[in-house]
């Protein structure tokens, strides 16, 4: 018996995976009331919006729910770097008869901080889950001394076994089909990165922990074969964006349910990290990976005027749409169909 | 029941991949006789030494076999190309004392033809597996003629149905952690290409044919999760790769077994096509995908001097250290123990 699979036992083996921009506390709620572990993102919430949504998730579920929030360190702003973008992105403002002028000056996607565990104490949800490593030790010790147990994504062995030894009580096995950002923290080389029916079962080998698979399941034969690997749970993000309680873009839906699905890549113009989505019109023109996209997270800014006067014409050609390499489970369900399924598929050997 | 069932149940679900340059009949006949499907590479081999291989398989085996060909287009050899890549490498051959004018001028490898139809005619084979597609359909229909099945690897759902339509009889999901060459044929843009926990499920449920799962697998766990995900049977090759009968270099070898075999990538630069292996010295300073290397396969031949010398003192610089992602099943055993586990891996529920 591995020391901590005690604690985890006391979790579902479906977790809902957070999905910041295409859900809030609507959908945690429901999956958590079907008996999953609805996650709630708080990456792209101010403070304030964090406070109102923990407290409508705790007033729609007195089930365990999980948190999640980005844990990078914020860069400095490069202003060349930022007028080169500018200028890259330059021809599609005119396009859309938009003023760069317009471009929001706001931080974006801010990390765990002091401030975000102050909002986040009195609430002490059973399960915090990080992306991009994990804070500060200080950080670390803080939320576990109200009780909530942690995860985190690894994305390579290497990263497993260091979230093992920095205070991760489980480990999300991030395989390489999974839809948004990477979780990878020790390095930036996309070749590290290993598909789920490589990385899981190395990391089930490699620590203690107990381990959660993520990326390409879209079922109930990706749960059972994530079960075969080793897996104490998996979470699953795509399959929940169709569904009824997300606040999934029309756009995205519907290129979600459409053959362009079948075509994700790994895109930095969103966000400036590596981030899995539908390849569209922009990640065409401009290459998935430019290299004139800011570092994370300032290149999230620039996009969204383009974004958002396009979708509101029905065109999905600057939104981000995140998808793993596996939507064929995508469907217009309530989430709690969707995960009382999975929690079959998973109890059903 | 799909169709074609009925004849491939008459095959083992435990293929052998087919590993050109680190194998011959001795390990195919060592897998087929412990009861799997044992495959003879013959990208590599002239006319006579396929007969030859061929004959001592047969000598050497009474149960079916598959016999693997390379079905490419040959490219027009590029004397522009030519010189950039000769330019690129030049520090090397002048490092290891090599002349350039040493470089063999051979075709590389060779794809199937009618010349191959002829010596493989007598033969037979159970099985008949293609990579990178099918050839011409007078070719398909000409082996057919003579009672083989036919197999061929897919790397999209797309391909999958493409090799339906055109006379494959069962298909194998390459899964981007696979290593070797990516069986890519209808495009070579890699952003494509599906590991296997997101591709294999989704070509099951696009095709009739069965589909045998290949990427990633290393051993017992992963045959039951690609079992769970509705394979028909599993093409495992890293794993072979350290047994006593493949014919893997020393050098090779050892990389497999070291903490190295953490990280592979796709490369262009032994042969022209993306191919997985071990990143070594050559890779990390041209980069994997170097765009100065010739179209496939004209790519090979340059770095054979390189390697040749290079290996004779033990050095792994300029070798094709292939391996999928997941080289944790690799181990010093016949290749006929390893075969029976993996099939009462198979079997076992």
């Amino acid at each position: 018996m591995k020391p901590h699979h005690r604690l985890l036992d006391l979790l579902p083996p479906i977790v809902q995976a957070p999905m910041a921009g295409a859900q809030n506390h609507r959908l945690a709620a429901s999956v958590c009331e079907a008996g999953g572990l609805g996650s709630l993102p708080a990456a792209m919430l101010s403070l304030a919006d964090l406070h109102s949504e923990l407290q409508a998730l705790q007033q729609a579920t007195a089930h365990p729910y999980n948190v999640n929030f980005f844990c990078h360190a914020q860069p400095a702003p490069d202003a060349a770097r930022e007028q080169a973008w500018q200028r890259a992105l330059a021809p599609y403002f005119r396009e859309l008869g938009l003023d760069p002028e317009t471009i929001p000056k706001g931080p974006g996607r801010m990390p765990f901080s002091a401030e975000t565990a102050d909002v986040l104490a009195p609430f002490r949800p059973a399960v915090v889950s990080f992306h991009f490593g994990l804070p500060s030790p200080e950080l670390v010790a803080r939320v576990k001394s109200w009780g909530s147990l942690i995860l985190s994504s690894a994305t390579t062995v290497t990263e497993a076994l260091w979230l093992q030894a920095n205070g991760a009580d489980a480990i999300i096995a991030q395989g390489l089909e999974a839809g948004g950002h990477r979780g990878m923290f020790l390095t930036d080389e996309l070749s590290t990165q290993l598909g789920t029916f490589a990385l899981l079962p190395q990391i089930v080998q490699a620590v203690q922990l107990p381990v959660m698979a993520a990326g390409g399941i879209g079922g109930a034969s990706g749960i059972a074969a994530a079960k075969a690997l080793g897996a104490a749970g998996v979470q699953i993000g795509t399959a929940y964006l169709c569904s009824r309680e997300a606040t999934t873009s029309a756009v995205h839906r519907s290129a979600l349910q459409s053959p362009a699905a079948q075509h994700t890549a790994l895109t930095t113009l969103f966000s400036g990290r590596p981030a899995r989505g539908i390849v569209n019109r922009l990640m065409r023109e401009l290459g998935p990976l430019n290299a004139a996209a800011p570092a994370f997270p300032l290149a999230t800014a620039a996009i969204a005027p383009l974004r958002a006067a396009a979708e509101a014409a029905g065109s999905s050609d600057f939104t981000p749409l995140w998808s793993g390499q596996n939507a064929s489970g995508c469907r217009d369900l309530p989430a709690a169909d969707i995960t009382r399924e999975f929690l079959q598929a998973w109890h059903s050997d």
